[in-house]
């Protein structure tokens, strides 16, 4: 038989193991995983941790009800998993991994024909020193969310800290308040909540929606220790000499690749820390592939490696190391980073780069802002949508999107995401087709609007402002709704109120050298009036990108 | 100044006229529509006939609560609409428009240097009789919607049948049902419904829930006339002698492109009646334009003319003739023809060919059917998704999607119809990113699977069984489920229960040569089983398509 090791058993390995069972009977594969989980769904941890979920292995279930254990694998896919045990040194040239039972100390040693390190993240270590208590954890493992919520349970954890305002850190909240009514505090380092997912302007509307959800947020808040106090409850110190009791701390300061056994044998790793393969999946040793969590990945839109850890791409990465080593072809060729998280009732879904993060890899970048009902306006269900499209200048290459609303929020991710690993233009997205009907969106969706308002922009150059940088903005705000507007949106800065219904026959009385910002409610409109400004001769006009709407969104 | 007439107030007239005065203030543009209304979301009228909506002029507000009336663009945009005017020749020498007026008959001439013909479609005349009546209409204009709520409201309502069991026809049983609480009965000419937009499988699943809202569904049936009884109320007579009595009668026998005026001056017509024109919607006549869904387009996939009826196309024929008219350069290249619908709870969305059209054009095709959870089976939330694809045998291009289900359906289309208009394959598949997160997607998508099957169909040979033929299956049927799982679906059909825990022991016991269909519950399992069987020599093995769920749907 053709041995195939794995080391690691969350779902780049069982993948692998999966699929090599699959593909032939004449694999003998052996899983190491050493936690007492496998093929565990990380990503539902929150869900279990808010109490939505009440068995821990439902996040280990398959579709039809039994859980994905040993047994299981064994009976199923004849894959042998050993839990619990740990991977302690590969052993090249004889080709074997020597394995210790975290339970009982024992060593065995496994030969292999084939091995995949499927090694996964590890969670940094703060920087700060952290008391030891079962109160004071990260939330990265099973585990994690297993104590948090036998201590819940307990009745005794009214206020959390979450250390740490990533994906994770937000999502927690949303555990943390709602189910439980636990009052929440999140503390994050940088100036902004989700600063790798979003700018500056969406990660303020998320602040704004945690704000009204009562979750209280320490921005550019440098944490120095967090210690326990004398009724052995935690207390987290911070470098402005406040400090906040609490009854639980959370502390998720980033993750990194798992390469520690794979560094020991001289696996080559990238600046991201992760392991380098190729479209195989093949590490630069003979006979060892790697996948999941551990790996670096090409980023398909700056074609420069990158480190994203989504179990989407895990399972993708997995498959593919198990079609190399038999043989199969396929190809693993990276990925854009399309990520979406739901934080109380609002999902937000990126995909490509932020508009920082393009600008410090030295694109030339655009962007436009803009706000949409997700339905026709006449559906009772309408609700808004506010996004941001980031291209490339000149070339309108397409290379990032951030939506945010209440509904269907995920669907122009998707389409986005194949379009920029594509390298497409702000031309292709006037040319989408999208499933369209009342109860689920409107005629032309938010992508085609952010194809021509790109075209608008640099083209005709009609500019898209930038609410966030109303504040300095020194010139005439021009708000062009009809009065009875302001009863539902009110729009408090000192505007010039001209009804668009009165633009045309006012615009002589508009002063063609200052400069003007038109709003409206969503966009819409206010891009029309400056076109009007435009065409009557206007040379520094521009519309508010998501109108009154995103305004208020950010400012109240 | 520059003169654009554009006949029709629609979607594509309107936008034209819209774009045009945004473009520039040095065009005179005059708008000529036969109704009194304009600019109208025809695709909201089961909505409004539901009781959804209350206000029929709800289906003309702009987004902020302005009525898209004749005084609405002429302030807003300078544009002037006539209503309730007929436009009854183009005199293409003298370039003029005679035009005449629906209230009284007085008669106008309107000079053009830019003519859009944007007439929209008109429905067709039925081939039986039809009586006149208050109580007997088609469902295609907002007449018709308010005059039916107009009745319904008055209380005498009981009973409507419905003839023509397509978008319409589908759409409104929900608005008639649920609302209303009316009895309804669909009756349909073809042998299922949706027959243009669904294959045989997916349209009896529609009949399946339809008949479960106690919509009653006559197939095959031949309506020979519709005439009133003593009580002059609607009697519909079918060809085999039965009639079926009601208190209205809808009759939607499909629509076409509405040319006469276009046919009059020589404006090229094609093999649907639609006007033909190039990519920036220029006809055959100087000067002349058309939009909308008076013209036929290219359909992307088969670069062949089609005539699709859709508003978010004709919004986007209406900017491009705009853009042409003025010296901006856009295209407008074709279409893949991507519709959504919802009937009751259940969303469809489809885009490119069925299997049945793909066939009838002459394409080898092939296709897998596959059911899945709309999100990680853990989360409390996740609903059966249903779909097919349809894709070319050896190229393996994509040429159509059907996707039904309960919640986020038509993000499966919005990618589709981009991959497809592309002329992508299956491999594009298997490398798609998609926003995930629990309470919205599971981590790999419809679609990545979707890829997988084609492939495993095509070059591992693992075929996806549609569960249509099972009803003249010779062999064997085995049902690799855990026991415990018929409790919550049962597999009626007479099978060999083999659970899959078990599978790999037992695999000795099966015949080699008997064709087998392995049954699980949606296709994952049974997919796996078939690939065991295959790996152990078997010849003729294959698994249920969306598996036990699907059958039951379509069976129960």
């Amino acid at each position: 038989m053709f041995k195939v090791v794995i080391i690691g058993g969350m779902a780049a390995g069982c993948k692998a193991a999966a699929r090599l069972s699959r593909i032939s009977s004449g694999y003998q594969i052996d899983v190491i995983e050493r936690k007492p989980f496998i093929s565990f769904a990380n990503c539902g941890l929150p869900i279990y941790a808010s109490g939505e979920i009440d068995n821990i292995f439902d996040l280990a279930k398959t579709a039809y009800g039994s859980i994905r254990d040993a047994d299981y694998f064994l009976n199923v896919k004849g894959v042998k998993i050993h839990t619990e045990t740990e991977a302690e040194i590969i052993n090249t040239e004889e080709k074997t991994v020597v394995c210790c039972s975290v339970r009982n100390g024992e060593k065995f040693s496994l030969p292999y024909d084939a091995l995949v390190i499927a090694t996964g993240s590890i969670p940094n270590k703060p920087l700060f020193p952290v008391a030891e208590s079962k109160r004071i954890s990260t939330f990265y493992s099973p585990i994690d969310a297993i104590n948090f919520r036998e201590e819940v349970q307990k009745g005794s954890i009214n206020k959390v800290v979450i250390i740490g305002g990533g994906f994770i850190g937000c999502e927690l909240t949303e555990s943390m308040n709602t189910l439980w009514g636990i009052d929440t505090t999140i503390i994050e380092k940088e100036d902004s909540l989700l600063p790798k997912i979003l700018d500056r302007e969406f990660s303020k509307l998320v602040e704004n929606r945690l704000g009204k959800n009562s979750v209280k947020i320490h921005l550019s808040a440098d944490v120095i220790k967090i210690d326990l106090n004398t009724a052995a409850l935690p207390v987290v110190y911070l470098s402005d000499g406040s400090k906040i009791e609490c009854d639980y701390v959370f502390y998720n300061v980033g993750i990194k690749p798992n390469t520690r056994l794979a560094k020991q044998i001289g696996v080559e790793c990238g600046n991201f820390g992760g392991i380098i393969v190729d479209d195989q999946m093949k590490t630069n040793i003979e006979n060892i592939w790697a996948a999941g969590d551990c790996v670096e990945i090409k980023n398909l839109i700056t074609n420069k490696s990158d480190f994203f850890t989504l179990g989407s791409l895990s399972n993708r990465m997995g498959r593919t190391a198990a079609d190399s080593i038999s043989g199969n072809y396929s190809k693993f060729g990276g990925a854009v980073g399309t990520i979406s998280l739901k934080v109380f009732d609002l999902i937000i879904s990126v995909s490509g780069l932020t508009e920082t993060k393009a600008a410090e890899m030295g694109y030339n970048t655009g962007s436009v802002i803009g706000c949409w009902s997700d339905r026709p306006d006449f559906h009772p269900d309408a609700k808004n949508l506010f996004g941001k499209i980031v291209y490339e200048k000149n070339s309108l290459k397409l290379l990032g999107l951030q939506m945010l609303g209440e509904g269907e929020v995920n669907r122009y991710a998707d389409v986005f995401s194949e379009l920029s690993a594509s390298h497409r233009t702000a031309f292709d997205l006037i040319n989408l087709e999208h499933g369209y009907t009342p109860a689920h969106s409107s005629p032309l969706s938010p992508l085609n609007y952010f194809g021509y308002m790109i075209i608008n922009q640099e083209k005709d150059k009609v500019k898209n402002y930038n609410p966030l940088n109303l504040s300095s903005f020194k010139g005439t705000l021009i708000d062009i709704r009809e009065e009875f507007e302001n009863a539902s949106t009110p729009f408090n800065l000192n505007s010039e109120k001209i009804p668009l219904s009165k633009f045309r026959a006012k615009i002589g009385e508009i002063n063609n050298q200052t400069p003007v910002v038109v709003v409206c409610e969503k966009g819409a409109r206010s891009y029309e009036a400056t076109k009007i400004l435009m065409n009557y001769g206007h040379s520094n006009a521009s519309y508010l990108g998501g109108g009154a709407f995103l305004y208020n969104e950010l400012n109240n």
